[in-house]
């Protein structure tokens, strides 16, 4: 590949070849270069000659030597450049000049250190550049500073901390920074333990459509979408899809998709478009069939995150400190009145089949947390009249349902039911709830043919990333966010 | 549980409390019944009683015996009723008049036979009835029969087939079918095989947004969506999402979710909203580093289907005939210029630049079977003009570009290229493409802060499973497809 050296003028340049600025890669030809990646580098290496790629993360020229620190993700290495028989004035000058962030190749020889390099996670090693080349130059200005955007948010050192807006503005700077990193490592590793514990437990995973034909919620909050000469809408939930599974004989479904809300909700919680985990299940003769088995995968993700993501979790807490995650085994049951009794005997005034307020919520977690030790727990049988129309009525007693949500700190993150299967008491709820019958008519059909008792529950991806790491806003855990007044980048 | 038990008035009615119908299932009670799998019977367990939960298949009463089989998912086992000590005419007349259909507990004992059960997939087991009670009781007359809807659609019987229109106007029956069980046990498998293939490879798993600010591959097939007081769109492919996720250091990444195209196209092939299999990776020097990736991850697929899901793949050749699908390893990579060549020499009339129509993809996937006996091929370096502004330009001919199509049986299952990286040279394109800078400005920015060279594809999961299995359709491989004409059920 072809290089255009710098100073090429400059005749008696000893380095000549061994640094400059690629041409632009176009796949002009196959390089086979001993690269490793920076986390792979240890002391056993030493005296290696390799190949690094990363970005230039910073660099400090003092007289004949540059310090050169590259981030691979969330590890970085040391390079050192120091003039001498190989190393010429001018290749020094050349890499003083890189600019913060651009793309290097860098070829260096490994080295053990003496004393520990603090400021990168290869404490024990370095390289000894001998070779240097631009891949892709980053402009000189940057709209963040990718040091200020990994400070503490209440920092006391009085340096500048980056807000949300300009985060979110500049999304891909933003993601560069170790705690974002580690943040869409763990999310990753949500959704493969997600399906992991699902799999092993018997379920199938399906494709639920995203845009429908009628709000089959009631009608609020959903978006239009224009379609061909008519309109259509975006699903709320894929709540109806994973029932006509059901129906459909698949026994046990899970799905990841996005679920659309167009709710004008300015809060560190809603978005508009988020990651749904769904899961809706057969059972035989009790949904707390389905809580159980909801309640176990649960179980499963966090142990999995811990035993997986210490490292990450870690990175995250250094810069958003939380406390660690607490949960017990088997998951706490609790049922709705008794958490309503904690509450009143806590002081909050309500009656038996008001709904939770948000600060109620809260509060009840931190009751729970002092009680029984978990930040992970089940609130089950709420009051019908707080519940959609297709939640089956309790049994025992027509005011309660079989229902529950399921929190973390004190969050709701799941909103789940047993759903109602027979056509008839689905109609006679419906209009109940003043629910236009023909606008659900396929809804209701899809029981007509039999089908088994079942019940499901919705997850929100990004606030169970967001609580798990006691993160105080749910766009931190959302790639690039949506909400009321944001649509891009 | 309380049962309603039919005929209670007749008092001599030995099988009282042993058959009827339950009351509604609103988890009254847990109850701990030996349920079994109808797949897990077999001989070794005879003599036992056990619970099998299922649909009534069909019934057929003869005299003193009445002949069931039930269905679950995939697999069927007869049971028996016979008049006798245990069981009462009255018995026997409330079962004959059990619709189709109906989900149904049986308790009965499991017995060998001599002679092997033809019509079931448990062959050499039968249940000997004791109990049978009715759980969810379907409607007498059903808008498709399950046999019709399984039957092979040249079936020279003179038996009535289903048209696609009525199984998908009703598609929770025909979801029953045990062709449709296995296909989307296959897409299922199809996913999963994606994602394990990927994560091996060191990929993360990444989310993007469907609404969107701008339709940034030109405007066109693109649906709208009101968006509080505004409008937004709904993404085409999360392509800029990706690419935002490797300038933000994520280097490898996948996403599976739905994507969106209002291109009023109504054929076997196409569909308005699909689900999106996307990858997109960094690489050092040249993009057939990711070509090799992304077909390894085809080999990956192809054969994890073979070795898992034989069963299920004989189960879709009996209704849908097709020859097995064939592949070679590694997987044939054939250049544009001589894909050209071989339809020219086969007669067909086409200039170098010229796109190939979709006639003349499927004659070179005949050409391709002829002479290199694969089903499965990447097509590469298309000519740059019929490929979009973002494509990269081959190094050595700007005629062509860093771009390729993959094919399965003749049929495009995936696009792709190498993107450019570079802000100036992507406005240079996109100027030469007429596209109006401004509304893909954050697209261009998201590369001026050093971004590594990178390639991706964009892969249709309908198609791959439709193709696979060679069906010729691909709303059968769709759970509820989405068309110009089709937004319900």
């Amino acid at each position: 590949m072809a290089k255009k050296t710098a100073e090429e003028a400059e005749v008696e340049d000893i380095s000549k070849g061994r640094y400059g600025t690629y041409d632009l890669i176009m796949s002009s030809e196959e390089k086979d270069l001993p690269f490793i990646d920076v986390s792979k580098l240890n002391t056993s290496l030493e005296g290696k000659e390799v190949w690094v790629r990363g970005r230039l993360h910073t660099s400090r020229t003092k007289g004949k030597t540059c310090f050169v620190i590259i981030r691979q993700r969330v590890h970085t290495v040391q390079a050192m450049v120091f003039v001498g028989e190989q190393i010429s004035k001018q290749m020094l000058k050349f890499i003083s000049n890189v600019t913060k962030e651009s793309i290097i190749d860098i070829c260096g020889v490994i080295q053990g250190v003496e004393n520990k390099i603090e400021s990168c996670t290869q404490k024990d090693v370095e390289l000894q550049v001998t070779q240097f080349f631009v891949v892709s130059m980053a402009e000189p200005r940057l709209p963040l500073q990718i040091e200020d955007a990994s400070r503490p948010q209440d920092d006391s050192s009085g340096l500048s901390v980056v807000n949300i807006d300009t985060r979110l503005d500049n999304r891909v700077l933003d993601l560069r920074t170790t705690t974002s990193q580690a943040i869409f490592r763990i999310e990753d590793g949500v959704c493969e333990l997600f399906r992991a514990s699902l799999k092993k437990r018997g379920f199938t995973e399906i494709h639920t459509p995203k845009i429908i034909s009628a709000a089959s919620e009631g009608g609020a909050n959903v978006f239009e979408v224009s379609y061909f000469k008519g309109s259509a809408y975006l699903a709320q939930s894929p709540q109806l899809y994973k029932q006509m599974a059901i129906a459909g004989d698949f026994d046990k479904v899970f799905t990841i998709g996005a679920v659309f809300r167009a709710e004008d909700s300015n809060t560190h919680r809603h978005l508009t478009e988020f990651v749904g985990l769904d899961v809706e299940m057969a059972f035989k003769f009790n949904y707390h069939e389905v809580v159980r088995t909801v309640a176990g995968m649960f179980i499963d993700i966090f142990k999995g995150l811990k035993r997986t993501f210490q490292h990450e979790i870690e990175v995250v807490r250094k810069q958003y400190p939380a406390e660690p995650f607490e949960f017990v085994e088997p998951a706490l049951i609790l049922n709705y009145v008794d958490g309503v009794e904690m509450l009143r005997a806590d002081g909050v005034e309500m009656g038996d089949e008001d709904d939770l307020s948000t600060p109620a919520e809260r509060r009840l977690g931190e009751l729970v947390k002092q009680k029984y030790k978990t930040d992970f727990y089940i609130l089950d049988k709420y009051p019908l009249a707080v519940r959609p129309f297709y939640t089956m009525p309790c049994a025992h007693n027509k005011k309660y349902s079989n229902s529950y949500d399921m929190f973390m700190r004190g969050e709701e993150i799941v909103s789940g039911a047993q759903r109602i299967h027979d056509p008839n008491l689905l109609t006679e709820r419906a209009l109940h709830h003043n629910i236009d019958l023909e606008k659900i008519r396929s809804y209701i059909d899809a029981f007509r043919y039999g089908c088994p008792p079942h019940a499901g529950v919705g997850i929100g991806l990004e606030r169970v990333t967001m609580l798990f790491l006691g993160l105080s806003n749910v766009r931190l855990t959302s790639l690039f966010p949506r909400d009321p007044k944001r649509i891009t980048p």
